[in-house]
């Protein structure tokens, strides 16, 4: 499947829905991609058995805090460049690109990248959604090394990380990111078509696609949420959802703290019962808890849309006074396991609780 | 010459005077050179004429802030990774070793390193004292660019940066360096020789060794401080040298601030006349004022040592109480052009007011 220009609006507002209020801007995310594809041409997106095990695949991505990404805007160079000295330094010359998380950004730049190299992007990610850290994925959970890990600025200035381990490395990259003003191009997690198969989660880029796609169609019909839910439900992950919640943001605080946009978001009802809710969030939503009860928990999906439009609400543009649906999905089931949840599951946020999937939560 | 055991106290005392309260505790130095001088054998100290034009010198420095080096004590392993890893970048292997900086620790580890590979150390460092910033030596002062630079944890984790001016790169490694604790391995500013000759403060080790030398030698005669002054009016650079206070310190503020120890210590006069000294310190000694009126400012010395022995306070070991003399030291001419006070000037650290050398202060 070639990926169009035409494509990258639905491909993006999927993206941004299962990015859970992470990975970027999706307006932002799209206009990188539309330059780059203008230019260059349409890249493929290829699926997990169209991908040879011998080919060296690496994931692009941004790091920061996604309300910087506003104001700083990406510019594709450093990418390209983080790209390239990864390729230096492991002496590999990239054969395919991949999404390190899906996100309005995050999972839209490599196709920029993908089409200034002529190279196709494997229709898979490290999470099936964001996360805020680079030990967050799937890759780390099963064995990959984050590390070499080539970071850029936009002076195209870059450091290079070798640690021990992928918590190491993101503590690093962090400590480089916060200097680099909270808006950096990153390439890490340098592998092989091999070690993608086995410790990506596979399809979700067009999955993004289809949620997208879902919404825009729903609005036509009157009913983008219903939409949305119906086309979730036919997904080999997402198919665990349901709206957990109807209301109006009543408090919001957001700071940009220790390299994240980190916040709590707090919503009353719609339905004048008084009850609320509150959600926690590290660049992505983490929590939601209706009147001190949670209700969904990561790695499953807290998402926030537009209680009208369905359109995906990031963190970064929560705003007091904004009627929004939040709706709960089950994360892919290789993001559950006991090895996974010891990366990002509740306790890895600070939270004092197990995590608990979604359908079986009341 | 070679630098055998028995020299090192004296080198570590004297270099630590110089290192005007930062670049370490002398112990500690001493410690880490006396056991790979053991082990290795003494290295030898070259002079700058003998050294080739065409050899690759690599500047081996630990960066952090001080007090941590007291509780967490450097293991030689690390800087010599770091040189490595260097190395293999630049594809040049070392023929000598060269300090960045004379100091307690950081004039004195570089012999561990050349001991532990059979190199020579240069008879020279990048300003002839101590300074807090990477930016702040002659090296970039007149044109050697600073990265790539590698600096190593304890773990042997470490990161490469390449930046495009030193002062970023500062930027940096101080982001990296506070991650990693606050002490770390670091190589930089590699050169050939003849960079070296063009650059560098030349003699200044074999200075600092005269100087420790002088202040034992003065125990035994009743008097260190007049002998330190005596030997320090023969020397090329530190010519300009007086006491400029003779008291207790009644005060002290010292915190570890943004990768640095940060401070300001209130002196006392012990004649009873009640004139108080302020020293402002960052790492290193910059400035000290008798009753508001400056009497030494960066990049001229601000050196403390105890008022009965002459052995040299750095500042992470002055203390409530402590009796001691404050002496002012010229820095070498090549420390105070235009272009060295652009980057290591009053005004480099925040002071708003000029340079103006110890000898023109009345």
């Amino acid at each position: 499947m070639k990926v169009t220009v035409d494509l990258l609006e639905d491909f993006a507002r999927g993206a941004a829905f299962l990015g859970t209020g992470g990975g970027g801007d999706p307006y932002i995310g799209r206009l990188a991609a539309q330059h780059a594809i203008e230019e260059y041409g349409p890249p493929e997106l290829i699926s997990l058995d169209e991908l040879d095990d011998d080919t060296a695949v690496y994931p692009v991505v941004y790091i920061g805090a996604p309300t910087i990404f506003i104001e700083k805007l990406i510019c594709g160079d450093d990418m390209d460049f983080a790209l390239s000295k990864l390729e230096e330094i492991t002496g590999r010359k990239a054969g395919a690109i991949i999404s390190a998380e899906v996100g309005g950004v995050n999972s839209i730049v490599p196709f920029a990248v993908a089409a200034r190299r002529g190279l196709p992007v494997v229709d898979a990610d490290g999470m099936g959604r964001a996360f805020p850290e680079v030990q967050m994925v799937t890759f780390n959970v099963y064995g990959v090394p984050a590390s070499p890990a080539v970071i850029v600025n936009e002076h195209l200035e870059h450091v290079v990380v070798h640690a021990h381990d992928a918590k190491s490395t993101e503590n690093k990259l962090r400590a480089i990111a916060t200097e680099m003003g909270l808006g950096a191009g990153l390439s890490c997690y340098p592998m092989t078509g091999k070690q993608v198969k086995d410790t990506a989660v596979g399809g979700t880029l067009s999955l993004a696609h289809g949620i997208g796609r879902a919404i825009v169609e729903g609005r036509k019909q009157g009913d983008p949420i219903e939409s949305l839910l119906a086309y979730l439900r036919t997904t080999p992950y997402y198919n665990k959802c349901k709206v957990l919640f109807d209301g109006k943001i009543v408090d919001l605080l957001r700071e940009v703290k220790g390299g994240w946009n980190i916040g709590t978001c707090v919503l009353e009802a719609l339905d004048g019962g008084g009850s609320r809710m509150e959600i926690v969030f590290q660049n992505e939503n983490l929590i939601a808890r209706v009147d001190g009860k949670t209700k969904v928990i990561v790695p499953d999906l807290v998402c926030v849309v537009d209680r009208e439009s369905g359109e995906p609400v990031t963190t970064e543009t929560l705003r007091y006074g904004q009627r929004v649906k939040i709706i709960g999905v089950s994360a892919a089931p290789i993001m559950r396991t006991p090895e996974a949840l010891a990366v990002f599951g509740p306790r890895m946020f600070g939270f004092d609780e197990d995590f608990v999937p979604i359908e079986d939560i009341a």
